[in-house]
């Protein structure tokens, strides 16, 4: 029984998106394109656009992009290509995310422990 | 009434994630380090690690990526990282990821009609 | 010939380096793995692991980066394994950095003129 | 005495690339936006795009991407974004690129032994 069973609620589901790519890329016969090889550099690709979209904004601008009417599609297309890719590059992995994130939320929790990481960035900075 | 409301089924579904991450984050009091411009670098960063794994790799060996024990634990984490800064920055810019995924994939079914994408990966190659 | 040639100075001389790591590659029989299709991966995956360095540094801590003990060596060793892929990258590729560069930078002028791009990061963003 | 002095012909000299980007932001009083930073940012963003170019094509069509002349000019361009910015970078962090590369050179021979690294990926692999 997988973590995501048995009663716990998901922490993502993401089904629908994952049946909807996958009937796109068979109506086009794109499958043969779509080796996790490739949807990883389409991930980033789409992650270096997404990027790039706040690179000269401060990080108070930042938090406007989304609402400021002239770059709020651009994010909203921009967050939806890398999660399209992600979930493509999932199914075609194998990978269930619900159960991946819930092992890496639960790492997460023991590498930073509250009292510890509290207010401090550099606790999880490669820095 | 959003596009995920009024009956049709969600493409995605991130709310127990989303809620997960916000009292990690407020727990540790990380909120002034989560502006959208670090949580996209972050991002961007986490899309680096995924794209480095299969770099070495055939299109055909990236295929059991997920399934050698020598590297599944990575690759599901990568994707699990790529997947918590994409949830968490869409939180923090207000964007609602399903609707976003609902516009992207009605914009694409425009631009890739079934009949003339077919099995052409420069239908949609920047190339 | 080449732009690089008749008098003009070299924007960038990468000859040294570019025998050194052809030269690497060859002794390890790694001529194999170095398509360019690997190296942009292994580029992007550098890109990432450089760009994380930064990502909850403010943009004024970012200065000091390179001078802080703690991060000068990370931050000096992601500048050059950037450019360590750039470099094979482009000599794979065939194409001359020198000439590259010279080109970007005379389409930069003519798409940023001096009088209207003055103090305005929008006219070079993409938001 | 630097590395890059005293005999050695150096792996890589910038010198001019540098100055003329620094040329560049100065008339257009771009400096204010060019911290650390961003420009890790603008670089992993190109970084991106230049991923991008290679996402749907076979190892062995990679090899050619410089050469067709549907992609030649943009596979040079990226390539050319990514130096401009990985130089303008390392001129504000106040990195000597061509000593930065010395020493990655001197510790991946260490790292790699001829002997041990031969036609083995995985000796280099993050997998």
């Amino acid at each position: 029984m997988s973590t995501s069973e048995g009663g716990a609620s998901p922490l993502v589901d993401v089904a629908g998106l994952q049946a909807a790519l996958a009937r796109f890329a068979r109506e086009r016969d794109w499958e043969r394109f779509h080796s996790p090889k490739n949807l990883a550099m389409a991930l980033a690709g789409e992650a270096g656009e997404l990027v790039a979209l706040f690179q000269w904004l401060s990080e108070d601008a930042s938090r406007d992009a989304a609402r400021d009417p002239a770059s709020a599609r651009r994010v909203r297309d921009e967050l939806a290509d890398v999660l399209l890719y992600l979930v493509r590059l999932a199914d075609r992995l194998g990978v269930d995310l619900d159960e991946a994130c819930r092992t890496k939320i639960a790492a997460n929790a023991l590498k930073y422990p509250v009292e510890r990481a509290r207010g401090r960035a550099d606790k999880y900075d490669a820095l």
